[in-house]
């Protein structure tokens, strides 16, 4: 029996939502995407595309109040009641799975469904990731109270790292200290990282088990990550989101001395916290306040990797280096057996210079970017870059978090059924 | 003019004092090493080698008490001068330059001559990195006020690395407070890099100007270090020396908000701190109460390198992948065009275990060891490890800090005069 999936994707000043419609063991089948930007700095833009239909497009909503992801949600889901046109949801129970991105899932190595002992578990997550899992529990919690006949499921962004071996997720402190508190490398971007996986397997024509690559997820958060026959082996990304490669506003790895020379008091909580919600100011300002927005003024990477003002030139290069150092290591932890480099995330799809800055500097690993192919727009789900005879291939994947969010729900019984 | 310069090296928990003698431009010439351990977990044990003669050795010291690096310097200067066959130094008068390792130089890149300004500014230096620079400015104080016939020097183990280019060197955080609190990579071990390449270069016969090297430093305290035309291009410590590798009792790098979650008011101040020396609890539990000392419980690396037990299997297992990434990163930021990978510090020239798992997990770059080679003692300044024929070579390289200092001050005319 066909079912209605909602994947829902809550970003930091964002929420997106994709409607599927599929029968078990099936790849899902978009009938729409919706989306609401800009919650951080209004107004706020409403985009909604209906099969190939464009509804709205940067569409700016000013004659409603909409600051939190879960009032994002919620409009959005009246857009798609009202719309005739959408015959899968016409009311609030044609949902059948709402299936919620959550960033830290802790130990869990699988999706969940959503009960009294699950939900109470992610809340417990929440304190090692606040700033990242807070607002996809506002959503599910709603969803539990005001939508009862839908099946809530959470996919992690940390679950397909959980095959990372213990040598290298452990951080070298006091395990006592580090079991009890649940410190450990968790790794984030996985959803992504997983769909990137079966592509590229099927792309090269090998089965995932014995696909190997080096993956950069890169946006406004960004994560290397390396694939040992088709599981995660080591990613950038740590405890939190925030180790690792620079983003958007994040530092990524720095000094862990460093918070405290930067400001007094980073131990105390910053002016965003609630009750629930624990933050320090240096969590604040490592995630929310650095990164090339406090490099260069602009999250806008396409402005900032075209740009030859200083600052800009700065920023770049500093990624640049940040992402080369990534693919050095992964390149010596998988014993230069690896089958492709793949760039994906808004910014490895869209910034050929990027790509070629990156490929140029890793030239004597045995990557070599084609100039004619790596300068054409990337159209196709896999995408070759690379130059012909190059010791190692480099691709270009459109990773599709919520198609395999919904995919998660399609293949497996217990969850869909 | 001959002169006796004394090279002094304050660790966390012994002090080391060099002797030569030596005239302008000339390298010194060693007449005595002394050397107090166990200041951290009395009793304290003296060695002291006088030309080829072992006059102590493990020698305890249970009738005075001595538990600061300053209280161990006077006692080893007392040493030195009732030494009748030590005839260099019969009276403190009798030593010209005193030549302090300092951690910390902040933005300095040659030996300075400790005046009211350069102390001053040191000492503001000393809140980077509290836990590093404060013993041996207790020394320098003390020769100051006491040995006023002797020019000071002091030489950092930061200045090395002042050639680090900007976007290596830079945190991706707010500019106007990084600038303003000095927030940057300085990098340590610089002085041991120094001998490190000038001592390979001779060996290759090639100018320093020349030599493209990646170096590990690897001691209770450990780092690594990329060598580009015989100057430092990278190191993997940064701000302080916590970031990078772990060592001993020091986690290097992790997730910048990990020690939020360790414990609560990581931000105050350790029971260690004073009035001048401020060390938040978090510096405390990264560099003091980590490293392999939390995961096996012993800082005796042989024995965690040479045991089967799972702890220390872990802990070898995480100081290999750590080493290795290092590597990986470093190699690609040099372009593959390297002279050497160079094993240095007590467990580079001593653990034959470790550099065979680390260059075996690296082949792939190729770098092969020689078996037989690398299980002779290493005996030679710098002694080739490396299988004839492989794409790159392994050596290992005795390095000399003490030595590099004092020749700091030779070679300098207004340092030497």
């Amino acid at each position: 029996m066909s079912k209605t999936i909602l994947s829902i994707n809550a970003g930091s000043s964002s929420v997106k939502i994709s409607i599927y419609t599929t029968t078990l063991s099936q790849n899902p089948q978009e009938a729409a995407e919706i989306q609401l930007d800009n919650l951080t700095s209004p107004p706020v833009q409403l985009k909604y595309t209906r099969g190939n239909t464009s509804i709205a497009k940067d569409q700016k909503i000013e004659d409603q109040k909409i600051t939190t992801q879960n009032e994002a949600f919620q409009y959005m889901l009246n857009v798609l009641i009202d719309d005739k046109d959408l015959p899968q949801i016409s009311k609030k129970e044609d949902i059948t799975i709402a299936c919620h991105r959550v960033v830290h899932g802790g130990y869990y190595d699988t999706p969940k469904i959503i009960n009294e002992e699950t939900y109470r578990h992610i809340e417990e997550l929440t304190d090692l990731a606040p700033l990242h899992n807070a607002a996809a529990l506002e959503i599910v919690k709603f969803c539990i109270k005001e939508v009862k006949s839908t099946k809530n499921v959470a996919v992690f962004d940390s679950q397909f790292h959980q095959t990372i071996p213990e040598h290298i997720r452990t951080y070298p402190i006091n395990q006592k200290i580090a079991k009890a508190n649940k410190l450990r490398k968790y790794g984030f971007h996985g959803i992504s990282y997983s769909f990137i996986t079966r592509s590229v397997a099927e792309f090269l024509g090998k089965n995932e088990g014995e696909t190997s690559l080096i993956v950069l997820h890169l946006g406004s958060g960004a994560s290397a990550c390396a694939i040992k026959g088709g599981k995660s082996w080591d990613t950038s990304m740590g405890l939190t989101p925030l180790a690792g490669l620079p983003g958007a506003t994040r530092s990524g790895s720095v000094d862990p001395s460093l918070v405290f020379h930067y400001a007094s008091d980073v131990g105390k909580l910053a002016p965003g916290s609630t009750k629930d919600l624990h933050i320090s100011q240096a969590e604040q300002i490592l995630n929310k306040e650095s990164g090339w927005k406090a490099l260069t003024g602009t999250t806008n990477f396409g402005e900032i990797a075209s740009s030859s003002d200083p600052e800009k030139k700065l920023a770049f290069d500093i990624f640049v280096d940040r992402i080369c150092s990534y693919i050095g290591s992964y390149y010596v932890t998988l014993h230069g057996k690896m089958d492709a480099l793949v760039f994906a995330g808004g910014i490895g799809e869209k910034s050929y210079l990027l790509r070629r800055r990156v490929t140029e500097e890793c030239e004597c690993l045995g990557f070599v970017i084609d100039e004619k192919k790596n300068g054409k727009k990337i159209e196709e789900l896999v995408q070759d870059v690379g130059k012909e005879g190059a010791k190692h291939r480099t691709l270009v994947c459109q990773t599709n978090e919520q198609f395999e969010m919904a995919r998660y729900c399609a293949m497996d019984e217990k969850l869909f059924n």
